[in-house]
Protein backbone atom coordinates (compact mmCIF):
# COMPACT_ATOMS: atom_id res chain seq x y z
CA UNK A 1 0.00 0.00 0.00
CA UNK A 2 1.55 3.54 -0.86
CA UNK A 3 1.90 5.88 2.00
CA UNK A 4 1.01 9.13 2.30
CA UNK A 5 3.87 10.81 0.21
CA UNK A 6 4.05 14.91 -0.60
CA UNK A 7 3.84 14.86 -4.39
CA UNK A 8 4.66 18.72 -5.49
CA UNK A 9 2.48 21.31 -7.07
CA UNK A 10 1.91 18.85 -10.61
CA UNK A 11 1.08 15.82 -8.62
CA UNK A 12 4.90 14.68 -9.47
CA UNK A 13 7.52 13.21 -7.49
CA UNK A 14 10.77 12.55 -7.83
CA UNK A 15 12.29 8.97 -8.40
CA UNK A 16 15.66 8.25 -8.06
CA UNK A 17 16.64 4.79 -9.54
CA UNK A 18 19.41 2.96 -8.32
CA UNK A 19 20.95 -0.37 -9.64
CA UNK A 20 20.71 -2.58 -7.07
CA UNK A 21 23.90 -4.95 -8.45
CA UNK A 22 26.33 -2.06 -8.31
CA UNK A 23 24.86 0.68 -6.62
CA UNK A 24 25.07 3.16 -9.86
CA UNK A 25 22.47 5.53 -9.55
CA UNK A 26 21.23 5.07 -13.33
CA UNK A 27 18.61 7.63 -13.71
CA UNK A 28 15.95 10.64 -12.22
CA UNK A 29 12.60 11.19 -13.65
CA UNK A 30 9.02 11.84 -12.26
CA UNK A 31 5.89 9.94 -10.82
CA UNK A 32 2.80 10.40 -9.72
CA UNK A 33 0.47 8.56 -7.90
CA UNK A 34 -0.83 6.23 -10.44
CA UNK A 35 2.73 5.45 -12.20
CA UNK A 36 4.21 5.12 -7.94
CA UNK A 37 1.19 2.37 -8.17
CA UNK A 38 1.98 0.48 -10.77
CA UNK A 39 4.90 0.20 -10.20
CA UNK A 40 4.47 -1.15 -7.20
CA UNK A 41 1.52 -3.73 -8.62
CA UNK A 42 3.97 -4.57 -11.24
CA UNK A 43 7.10 -4.59 -10.17
CA UNK A 44 8.58 -2.71 -13.35
CA UNK A 45 9.17 1.06 -13.24
CA UNK A 46 6.28 3.21 -14.66
CA UNK A 47 7.16 7.21 -14.86
CA UNK A 48 5.19 10.36 -15.74
CA UNK A 49 7.05 12.29 -18.93
CA UNK A 50 7.04 16.00 -18.16
CA UNK A 51 7.90 16.42 -21.91
CA UNK A 52 5.21 14.21 -23.38
CA UNK A 53 2.77 14.07 -20.93
CA UNK A 54 2.07 10.54 -20.79
CA UNK A 55 3.05 7.68 -18.51
CA UNK A 56 5.62 5.77 -19.19
CA UNK A 57 6.70 2.70 -18.61
CA UNK A 58 10.57 2.26 -18.30
CA UNK A 59 11.85 0.00 -21.58
CA UNK A 60 8.36 -0.59 -23.06
CA UNK A 61 9.81 -0.01 -26.37
CA UNK A 62 13.41 -0.47 -26.04
CA UNK A 63 13.40 -3.53 -23.54
CA UNK A 64 15.59 -2.00 -21.26
CA UNK A 65 13.17 -2.84 -18.60
CA UNK A 66 13.40 -2.06 -15.04
CA UNK A 67 12.13 -5.12 -12.63
CA UNK A 68 11.59 -3.37 -8.89
CA UNK A 69 13.78 -4.69 -6.04
CA UNK A 70 13.15 -2.07 -3.31
CA UNK A 71 11.15 0.72 -3.39
CA UNK A 72 11.92 3.50 -0.43
CA UNK A 73 10.62 6.66 0.35
CA UNK A 74 12.70 10.01 2.58
CA UNK A 75 12.39 11.07 5.57
CA UNK A 76 10.62 14.14 4.19
CA UNK A 77 8.33 12.06 2.01
CA UNK A 78 9.06 13.60 -0.77
CA UNK A 79 11.51 11.82 -2.62
CA UNK A 80 11.56 8.01 -3.78
CA UNK A 81 14.35 5.46 -3.82
CA UNK A 82 13.85 3.13 -6.42
CA UNK A 83 16.32 -0.18 -6.30
CA UNK A 84 16.19 -2.52 -9.68
CA UNK A 85 17.71 -4.96 -11.64
CA UNK A 86 18.34 -3.14 -15.13
CA UNK A 87 17.51 -4.90 -18.07
CA UNK A 88 18.87 -4.58 -21.74
CA UNK A 89 21.55 -2.23 -22.24
CA UNK A 90 20.98 -0.27 -19.71
CA UNK A 91 18.83 2.78 -19.01
CA UNK A 92 19.93 5.92 -20.75
CA UNK A 93 18.53 6.53 -24.05
CA UNK A 94 21.85 7.59 -25.47
CA UNK A 95 23.01 4.38 -25.09
CA UNK A 96 25.04 4.49 -21.63
CA UNK A 97 24.10 2.50 -18.89
CA UNK A 98 23.58 5.17 -16.53
CA UNK A 99 22.54 9.00 -17.33
CA UNK A 100 25.09 9.66 -15.06
CA UNK A 101 28.03 9.81 -17.45
CA UNK A 102 29.29 13.32 -17.89
CA UNK A 103 31.53 14.43 -15.03
CA UNK A 104 31.82 18.33 -13.93
CA UNK A 105 35.70 19.43 -13.30
CA UNK A 106 36.59 22.23 -11.14
CA UNK B 1 33.97 25.32 -14.75
CA UNK B 2 29.61 24.94 -14.71
CA UNK B 3 28.35 23.47 -17.45
CA UNK B 4 25.18 24.72 -19.08
CA UNK B 5 22.08 23.17 -17.23
CA UNK B 6 18.62 23.33 -17.03
CA UNK B 7 17.18 24.71 -13.92
CA UNK B 8 13.53 24.41 -13.49
CA UNK B 9 11.20 27.65 -13.50
CA UNK B 10 12.78 28.56 -9.91
CA UNK B 11 16.24 28.52 -10.95
CA UNK B 12 16.60 25.06 -9.30
CA UNK B 13 17.90 21.75 -9.66
CA UNK B 14 17.86 18.60 -7.94
CA UNK B 15 20.85 16.94 -6.84
CA UNK B 16 21.00 13.67 -5.24
CA UNK B 17 23.64 12.60 -2.90
CA UNK B 18 25.69 9.84 -2.90
CA UNK B 19 28.15 8.09 -0.38
CA UNK B 20 31.09 7.29 -2.42
CA UNK B 21 32.16 4.74 0.01
CA UNK B 22 29.36 2.52 0.25
CA UNK B 23 27.49 3.42 -2.62
CA UNK B 24 24.44 4.41 -0.47
CA UNK B 25 22.16 7.31 -1.57
CA UNK B 26 21.86 9.79 1.22
CA UNK B 27 19.55 12.36 0.47
CA UNK B 28 17.89 14.28 -2.63
CA UNK B 29 18.00 18.47 -1.97
CA UNK B 30 18.14 21.19 -4.54
CA UNK B 31 20.65 23.82 -5.98
CA UNK B 32 20.88 26.59 -8.00
CA UNK B 33 23.32 27.99 -9.86
CA UNK B 34 25.07 30.08 -6.42
CA UNK B 35 24.59 26.91 -4.40
CA UNK B 36 26.25 24.39 -6.97
CA UNK B 37 29.08 26.86 -7.59
CA UNK B 38 29.77 27.22 -4.20
CA UNK B 39 29.69 23.17 -3.95
CA UNK B 40 32.39 23.19 -6.58
CA UNK B 41 34.51 25.82 -5.47
CA UNK B 42 34.45 24.97 -1.61
CA UNK B 43 34.61 21.77 -2.16
CA UNK B 44 31.53 20.57 0.32
CA UNK B 45 27.72 20.36 -0.22
CA UNK B 46 25.99 23.88 -0.51
CA UNK B 47 21.73 23.93 -1.17
CA UNK B 48 18.90 25.85 -1.75
CA UNK B 49 16.42 25.18 0.84
CA UNK B 50 13.14 25.58 -0.56
CA UNK B 51 11.35 25.74 3.27
CA UNK B 52 13.72 28.28 4.52
CA UNK B 53 14.41 30.04 1.15
CA UNK B 54 18.19 30.47 2.55
CA UNK B 55 21.35 29.09 1.02
CA UNK B 56 22.30 25.88 3.23
CA UNK B 57 25.90 24.57 3.84
CA UNK B 58 25.06 20.88 4.55
CA UNK B 59 26.35 20.39 8.00
CA UNK B 60 27.16 23.88 8.59
CA UNK B 61 25.75 23.29 12.41
CA UNK B 62 25.42 19.99 13.19
CA UNK B 63 29.11 19.29 11.30
CA UNK B 64 27.85 16.55 9.47
CA UNK B 65 29.48 18.42 6.25
CA UNK B 66 29.82 16.28 3.16
CA UNK B 67 33.33 16.34 1.26
CA UNK B 68 32.60 16.21 -2.64
CA UNK B 69 34.98 14.00 -4.17
CA UNK B 70 32.62 13.30 -7.78
CA UNK B 71 29.91 15.81 -9.62
CA UNK B 72 28.14 14.77 -12.24
CA UNK B 73 25.03 15.78 -14.20
CA UNK B 74 22.73 13.54 -16.48
CA UNK B 75 21.95 13.10 -19.99
CA UNK B 76 19.09 15.96 -19.83
CA UNK B 77 21.36 18.10 -17.92
CA UNK B 78 18.74 18.41 -15.32
CA UNK B 79 19.99 16.73 -12.39
CA UNK B 80 23.23 16.85 -10.16
CA UNK B 81 25.11 13.81 -8.65
CA UNK B 82 26.84 14.42 -6.12
CA UNK B 83 29.37 11.86 -4.75
CA UNK B 84 30.61 12.57 -1.35
CA UNK B 85 32.35 11.70 2.05
CA UNK B 86 29.56 12.08 4.75
CA UNK B 87 31.47 13.28 7.88
CA UNK B 88 29.84 12.64 11.47
CA UNK B 89 26.77 10.77 12.17
CA UNK B 90 24.69 10.68 8.91
CA UNK B 91 23.32 13.27 6.30
CA UNK B 92 19.68 12.84 7.99
CA UNK B 93 18.35 15.24 10.41
CA UNK B 94 16.69 12.03 11.94
CA UNK B 95 19.90 10.72 12.54
CA UNK B 96 19.82 8.11 10.06
CA UNK B 97 22.73 7.81 7.90
CA UNK B 98 20.77 8.05 4.90
CA UNK B 99 17.44 9.75 4.31
CA UNK B 100 16.16 7.16 2.59
CA UNK B 101 15.33 4.51 5.64
CA UNK B 102 11.82 3.57 5.40
CA UNK B 103 10.49 0.99 2.91
CA UNK B 104 7.27 1.04 1.00
CA UNK B 105 5.74 -2.79 0.87
CA UNK B 106 3.52 -4.03 -1.79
Amino acid sequence: MLPTLKYDEKGLIPAIVQDIENGDVLMMAYMNETSLQATLDTGYTHFWSRSRQEYWKKGATSGDLQEVKELWYDCDADTVLVKVKQLGKGACHTGNRTCFFTKIEK
